[in-house]
């Protein structure tokens, strides 16, 4: 079977055609167009620096194409609150400096040699750039927010960021422990992933001054979004098309990173399975054949179903937080996202 | 010639004997205990986290003594500023966690083995987890300032936080490069060591309200008795007592930094002097008895006198910015702090 042939299934298994990704995705595009001009104009005002290394290292990721898809939760969020201002347009490059910081930090961590299609940062110019160069980041991007001066749309953004972290030192902690159970996992995500979702949507609302039932609204469904997504990638680790990715087929597992597929196809195996799943996952002793072996375990136990299945679950989640708010072109859009989440083939 | 008789060759060169650094250390101690108290209660509070792995690793770095300056010069300057509120001792942990996170970051980037005179975090806990410790203790310190509630005392911060990352990739690019000239170095070290000295006693009068002259007085203050604290720093890597210090006599001269006291050496030398620096700190040839040579041409030329020289001309800039400021204890404490820092052996 080809990798293609894999990618058709696994979004077939997830919801509908490879297409609807991209149709569910058209609505927030359009919504949010004039403002994330904005935003990518701020992007590159702020990726500058006397010092040469840091602009030429930020544009290798930022010029890679990344969906932007948390800025453009911020600037949907504002639009839903009826936000009359430009400070969301700030805010929402802060948030995408900070995802570009911590994939940065993700990729030494992780090791990773590819990163949206491109050689990975850490590749090029080293592992201790790419730490400083996501320090700078980080750093500009806590500037960005100060400027905006909302003291709850810092202490959202501010919470994130430390949780970020905690997540990221826990999915450490767990890789290469196959007792790492179903709860362990979304511990991890909803830490290391869904957090940025949610404070991403939730700032939306807190710079709208919108009453607390909405900004928690607007949080459960970033978060909830999160979660979808991660475990959409996740499962895609497995069965995507590693051109539409931007990244490997089997990076996780190479890397030893227990996600829930993993999970679910250790739990549902035979003691062989198992014994597969220890020496490769966590004694490291991957050899020839061995991903292939793991693609065929996790879709003979229907792994990546199950992982839909939750992904559909928090999904559905997602739309219902919504449910507070009257209906818009806003409101649409980012319930198209949800779709655009759990169908995306990428 | 002993490590130990070197040492106090410096301390003599510098400024007086040793004991005058504790001596003039004293004032501060005495002014700021109370609220010191106060900051290692935070610190203790911030550094805890569900994810086993931060605490441990935090409290390996925060238990290990170091001096922090950095935040007494927070609590000094709000008391030179009559400042009656709480704020100052949360800015004070989360300048300290600041300082934290940028131990963490360096020390993964400069490969070093010792820290604080213990075995560094990244050789106990690898790199990966020394990069996200780091992150979490960051966003930790941007909680800390988000609660304390000063737009003026957070733009100040999230400013140091981008300078100092700044900084440290200037570093990382100068690094092996023989052509670094003073200027260079000094462009490096105001950003990766003076910036946080600067905003740490700039906050103290921030949030006292102070008048923006007051305000740039503490800055520069701060400023200049940071790159006189780097100045003396860099040149006990070339003299120092390794027990004393900390880390290793050496260190940067294994790791090709290029500082003070090589760059006046390197163009005070002859051609043969020229061509061993090149030969260790840019082609990474270094061998037995190297460093005893590079400590002869050192001293040969007399680049740790030079140094000195230029420490004390910033330390008296750091004396002359307190001018404004009527005479008070807080106002002696952080003269004081001057004299030690040029005349510290450690």
């Amino acid at each position: 079977m080809t990798d293609r042939m894999a990618n058709v299934g696994l979004a077939a298994t997830l919801e509908g055609r490879p297409r609807e990704a991209t149709e569910n995705l058209a609505p927030i595009l359009e919504l949010v167009a004039a403002d994330m001009a904005g935003v990518n104009r701020i992007i590159l005002d702020k990726a500058v620096s006397d010092v040469e290394l840091i602009p030429e290292l930020a544009h290798h990721l930022i010029d890679s194409g990344g969906k932007r898809l948390r800025p453009m939760l911020t600037i949907a969020a504002a639009k839903l609150c009826n936000y009359a201002g430009e400070g969301h347009i700030r805010l929402a490059a802060a948030v995408e400096f900070m995802h570009t910081a911590t994939l940065l930090h993700d990729d030494v961590v992780d090791e990773s040699d590819v990163r949206r299609g491109k050689k990975a940062a850490r590749i090029l110019w080293g592992n201790q750039a790419s730490v400083l160069v996501g320090d700078f980041l980080l750093g500009q991007a806590f500037r960005m927010m100060v400027d905006v001066g909302s003291l709850p749309a810092l202490k959202i953004l501010s919470n994130a960021a430390a949780v970020i972290a905690e997540g990221e030192v826990m999915q450490l902690a767990a890789a290469q422990n196959m007792a790492t159970s179903e709860e362990d996992y979304l511990t991890i995500i909803d830490a290391k992933t869904a957090a940025l979702f949610a404070s991403a949507a939730e700032v939306g609302a807190a710079i709208a001054d919108r009453p607390e039932a909405e900004q928690l609204a607007l949080r459960t469904y970033g978060r909830s979004l999160g979660v979808a997504f991660q475990l959409v990638d996740d499962a895609l680790d497995y069965g995507g098309d590693s051109s539409k990715l931007g990244k490997s087929v089997g990076d996780d597992f190479r890397e030893g990173k227990i996600t829930l597929p993993v999970i679910l196809a250790y739990r549902r195996g035979s003691a062989e399975d198992k014994a597969f799943w220890v020496r490769t996952l966590t004694e490291g002793g991957i050899g020839d054949g061995d991903l292939e072996h793991a693609i065929g375990l996790i879709r003979r136990h229907k792994a990546i179903e199950a992982t839909a299945e939750r992904a559909r679950h928090y999904g559905n989640v997602a739309r219902e937080a919504l449910g507070l708010f009257k209906d818009s072109p806003a409101k649409k859009a980012m319930l198209d996202v949800v779709g655009f989440c759990i169908s995306r083939a990428h």
